[in-house]
């Protein structure tokens, strides 16, 4: 029986899967700069490591973010050989903080520092390549700790380093997070999984949307309770859509997570909307190509954020056409020809106007397709009989048109993000082919 | 003598802060949960934390992410007493992950659960608010541990725990962002200053654009090495601007960082936008809104990003209009009448486009202001003579027109983000009167 909580932000099923394989690698993430100890900075790198290690198989024990102070770091590699494997550290290399890792290291393993050719040569490689002048400090970058292996950075100048330790081992990367996803990708990886082959990580997301993580979870509770051992049912929600994730370890699963998801998405019925990890823009992108339709939006409150999702994917100008962004009323007659009658006699967030809007976008714009969308986002406007929060959508596909109200929340942030969710979904789901979904409801 | 790598992506002159007043209060930060090892999640909690603690003059010792596992969030806690006074953890609580933190916390501490009448009342009436059922489940949540001072949680159900141990503190909160900012914010930080008094952080923020953060630091560096001891300087790059931050702990340099304060701004000159923390769209707002203007956008490659930026920023109806995204070239023509031969013999990504753009689309609804954009934003699309990353932006206030051609970049969701900030920065300089710019270049 899954527990489900109503208030929480976030309910993941996934405590038990440190103890699926305890004996796949363990590794341990050390984010070494002050800059975020202080909330300068979002520690990306640590959350793009643990995704990608944990679809190759390792286990990530913990993460530790320590500031640019020898005594610190050292404190922490101690620790984390204590209870991890693998020991990637990033940060904390380069002139601009004194290279401190570097110097940490070579005390730790009780090392020194050489000079190193092919470094420098590589070094000198990207200089050119810029057409930038080599100064002294980067000359430094050179020298690396005898006991380490090198392995040069294709992107940057700051080589990284590689200890083994025993059993174990350490490596270190540049922060700079292009620097550490090329050398993680092409180099780090490769290498781990060569030396370790951890299990491979199945996994299967389903995106589910019009309906509450509890009722979902209370309809999926039989299958859960059914879940063979090894096998994680994740609710990952999000604001109007959630994704569940299924996985489990080893290429041996491979079988019967298919047959287990074929079951699941049967009990998704109608609210299953796709199995795909995509974002919603690039889902609605993949339909409208596929069909060869194009789209355009009308936008009030979400002022331009949908238009601004939808091209943010790559290629959107093959069925992207444009937008009106209309967030003032009067622009809302002059340009999209909502008849000041229609604003005045049902309000400018109703029905009527979203209709209007969508119809008018499309014949203007010229597309098959269009969202329009207005509504309170807040904090101020709302009103008794139209708090903040609510939202018309309005979607059309050739001659059909579908208007729907939603409530979405009381965050100005959160409100224009979910309105604009819930208006892709709402596009996607008329764009969908489902011709299982009428049956689902029977299983 | 400050040291600049011009390859890193960032580079912060920071190293000294933990040194400057080693006797103020430091902190741990534990962040709790399987979802932020494994990359579902970023650890969004500890960069807020770290930075409101910061501003309020306590120090981050460290941050630490664990699973929800017993033994590691012990070894965690007992790790963090080590090296820090106040211990702030955040995660395992409530149903979902059946409590973990509360368990542990009893287990550490030596203390049982009791049943606390307040909490169950707290917890009914967040309930009732929300029209919901009680059940068994989220009756546990009035469990407390015995040794524990409780804070009850306005918006959710799952208690602050706050244990005393010597002279230090635990303090226990949800993971959910939301629930640990009110808390952190009315409660926590309050509490922690009138028991802890630490000193003052003091801050000048300056946003400073149209120089490369090399050819800033070279700029600076005769005021960097005559800052005096207890002062730092901050680089803190973004796409298309810089920030600055000029820091020091203690009331008592007030006088002195103000007057160090006015010198940079002087050596800043014509690249000083503004003294302000604030976003560039609010920054915008706050300009227009003072000055009584209206805006509106015509944009292409950046396909409503602007627009959707000016109004994040709440209030944003008082001065913005709307915006046209005219993604496709003959909506260019039909929607902001860009002639056929302009865009024929110029390019769509020229000067005479988006010129036309700003002024018809000011034009069209009635706005004193403009700003256009077209550009390149990638991965296709560029040319030998326009490359991916070029873009035009042209700014309008009254009579007055400025077009810009800018080279922004490489990968698109960046070229996005530096046009955007770009173009917001071209009007922020139209509207800002500064009349000391001009004669700063002598000082």
């Amino acid at each position: 029986m899954r527990f489900f909580f109503l208030l929480s932000g976030l309910s993941v099923n996934l405590r038990s899967y440190l103890h699926i394989k305890e004996y796949n690698m363990k590794v341990e993430i050390i984010s070494i700069g002050d800059e975020l100890l202080i909330g300068q900075v979002v520690n990306t790198n640590a959350e793009w490591m643990g995704r990608e290690l944990t679809q190759q198989g390792f286990i990530i024990a913990a993460i530790t973010t320590v500031g640019d102070r020898s005594d610190d770091i050292i404190h922490a590699i101690d620790n984390a050989f204590g209870r991890a494997d693998i020991l990637l550290l990033t940060g904390g290399v380069g002139p601009t903080n004194d290279d401190i890792t570097k110097h940490t290291l070579c005390r730790y393993f009780h090392t020194a520092l050489e000079f190193n050719d092919e470094v420098l040569q590589h070094v000198e490689s990207v200089f050119l390549r810029r057409n930038i002048q080599l100064n002294q400090l980067t000359r430094k970058q050179a020298y690396v700790p005898v006991s380490a292996t090198v392995i040069q950075n294709k992107v940057g100048t700051a080589p990284i380093l590689w200890f083994d330790k025993g059993e174990k081992i350490l490596i270190s990367m540049p922060g700079v997070p292009f620097e550490m996803k090329t050398t993680m990708r092409d180099d780090i990886i490769p290498r781990l999984q060569s030396q370790f082959q951890p299990d491979r990580y199945l996994k299967r997301t389903y995106l589910v949307s019009g309906i509450t993580e509890s009722a979902l979870a209370t309809r999926l509770s039989g299958f859960e309770t059914l879940l063979p051992a090894g096998f994680t049912l994740a609710y990952l929600p999000s604001f109007g859509f959630i994704r569940l994730r299924l996985s489990a370890w080893g290429e041996a699963r491979k079988p019967e997570i298919k047959q287990l998801g074929r079951r699941l998405k049967l009990l998704l019925g109608n609210e299953y909307v796709a199995r795909s990890e995509k974002t919603l823009e690039a889902l609605l992108g993949e339909k409208l190509r596929k069909q060869q339709l194009t789209v355009s939006t009308a936008e009030s409150c979400t002022g331009g954020y949908i238009a601004h999702r939808i091209t943010s994917v790559s290629g959107a100008s093959d069925y992207f056409e444009g937008s009106i962004v209309t967030y003032d009323n009067r622009i809302k007659e002059e340009l999209l020809n909502v008849d000041k009658q229609t604003i005045e006699s049902h309000g400018v967030v109703s029905r009527e106007v979203v209709e209007k809007m969508a119809q008018n976008v499309a014949l203007k714009l010229g597309t098959q397709c269009s969202i329009a969308v207005s509504g309170i986002m807040g904090p101020e406007g709302g009103t008794r009989e139209k708090p903040v929060g609510t939202a018309w959508v309005c979607t059309k596909y050739a001659d059909e048109i579908i208007s729907v109200e939603y409530h979405v929340g009381s965050s100005r942030e959160e409100n224009i993000e979910r309105t604009a969710n819930l208006a892709i979904l709402q596009l996607i789901r008329m764009l969908s082919v489902r011709p299982d979904a009428a049956s689902a409801g029977n299983l």
